[in-house]
């Protein structure tokens, strides 16, 4: 039976091509069919598989340009059960897409706001005058072209085969090694592997950062990356979300996570996992 | 002569009313005159004032609900020289604005993606078939009201009373604890104050943040505050911005800061200041 992965929609977003990466890599490593389910938020994502919609959900994390998705880190503290299947590396690389006969006729260029901050000093040097106008994602940036040879979008390769719309320029974001982490995320146990993530809140006591971090650091833990969220209790009130280079089944890992439990407030394990391969992107249908 | 202060423009923003509480504050204070300059973005706010044309910046740092305000942290890691004055915590309360006689008239609700987001379970409760349309500031989105009843936009109090528009409600955003805090950005050395500010980065070796993080624990100096930002070389690689209660100008503080130059990769300083007393919102003239 085919299984379902929940992305953020519509088609020819970033996320839909993660999706279909992982689709890929399933039929081919277990002969496992899926179908894609496009989803209006982030949010809506993760909550298609706590709610039962779907099996997987795939959201991205953290983009190499302009950070965390912090709408991903704060839904997934809220939600418990989900656990981190997989990890995946998408290579971001963003394309003009317009009417227009040369570039000089843009007046007004649509996507979504990380798109925009990531293509920033492309856009000051060929279309300085040119209004930015922030959409909710890449693929609703498309619906303002239309026949106005004005407008341009920035999206993915892929939307402008899919909505068959001209690309004028490609790759313009401003760092060539624009990527972004997505996690696949399910119901299922942690399948095991090379990182671990967890998050946790801490009692508002000076030090309480350092305590746990040491805690990891005692052991040899390597700690690839932190990242703090607010509690939205009160201004200066963090979590803390981080990422360790080791596998939970390890013994040491686990006495570590049972010692850290002291040093926390709230502590949620997301598991560990293996990143997948980057593989260049699926070949488009018809 | 009055001094300039820059910040996001334009008028009715929060920023502009956080400008505006420090330049009450600096003519009660020391009878110092200062006039207000709006600029298009935060990253144009902070070069107003590294190019002369601005004697100070008040930039949005982080918000209560919303974390870190990431293009404030990326650019003055950029820019060198400025040293925070001094911070400002503003309390933020988010009113409705529309020409409609009642909610459910309103189809559409135009606002910066942070304010939309703070707000966001009100909508979801009030206006579930709206549809959320991202503007590149509150003010902007009043641009879209005109004499649309089915129109509405998330705004501050302030900006109804400037545009002369109605307000529908407020507060409307979910956790009434929602607060911002500001730095005023200069380029005279640092005042000192109860609070120090530095970003750093790392050399890519295992445990290579946690080194800074112990000189200051070994000297009892509390961190209130650690953000991860990506270099935006590869993903993974991470510069931190720290913010410690202490006082650079002690010489435990000078010798810890001596000290994490052996650590750290790059190290930047913006100095040590104090928190200006929330107030009452400034009277709005005429």
């Amino acid at each position: 039976m085919a299984i379902s992965i929940a992305h953020l929609g519509p088609q020819g977003t970033y996320a839909e091509l993660a999706a279909l990466q992982y689709s890929t890599w399933l039929t081919h490593e277990f002969q496992q069919e899926s179908r894609l389910c496009p989803c209006p938020s982030i949010a809506q994502t993760l909550r298609a598989v706590t709610q039962g919609q779907a099996d997987l959900a795939v959201v991205p994390v953290e983009n190499s340009i302009e950070g965390s998705v912090t709408t991903t880190l704060d839904t997934l503290w809220q939600l418990d059960m989900l656990q981190i299947q997989q990890a995946l590396i998408l290579p971001i690389s963003h394309a003009l897409l317009s009417q227009a006969n040369a570039i000089e006729l843009i007046k007004s260029v649509y996507s979504h706001p990380q798109a925009l901050a990531q293509c920033q000093v492309w856009l000051e040097t060929f279309l300085p005058t040119a209004q930015l106008i922030p959409t909710n994602s890449t693929t609703e940036a498309l619906q303002h072209l239309e026949d106005d040879p004005t407008v341009a979008a920035i999206s993915s390769q892929r939307a402008a085969q899919l909505y068959h719309l001209p690309v004028l320029d490609c790759p313009i974001n401003d760092h060539p090694d624009n990527c972004t982490r997505f996690w696949i995320m399910g119901l299922q146990p942690s399948p095991g592997g090379s990182h671990t993530s967890l998050a946790f809140s801490v009692h508002d006591v000076p030090g309480a950062l350092l305590k746990p971090l040491q805690v990891f650091a005692d052991r040899g833990i390597n700690m690839s990356r932190i990242e703090s969220r607010p509690t939205k209790r009160s201004l200066g009130d963090y979590l803390f979300f981080i990422d360790l280079e080791a596998d939970a089944r390890e013994a040491s890992i686990q006495a570590a996570l049972a010692e850290i439990v002291d040093y926390t407030e709230v502590l949620k394990v997301f598991g560990s996992y293996s990143v997948l391969p980057t593989q260049s992107p699926p070949i488009l249908e018809g």
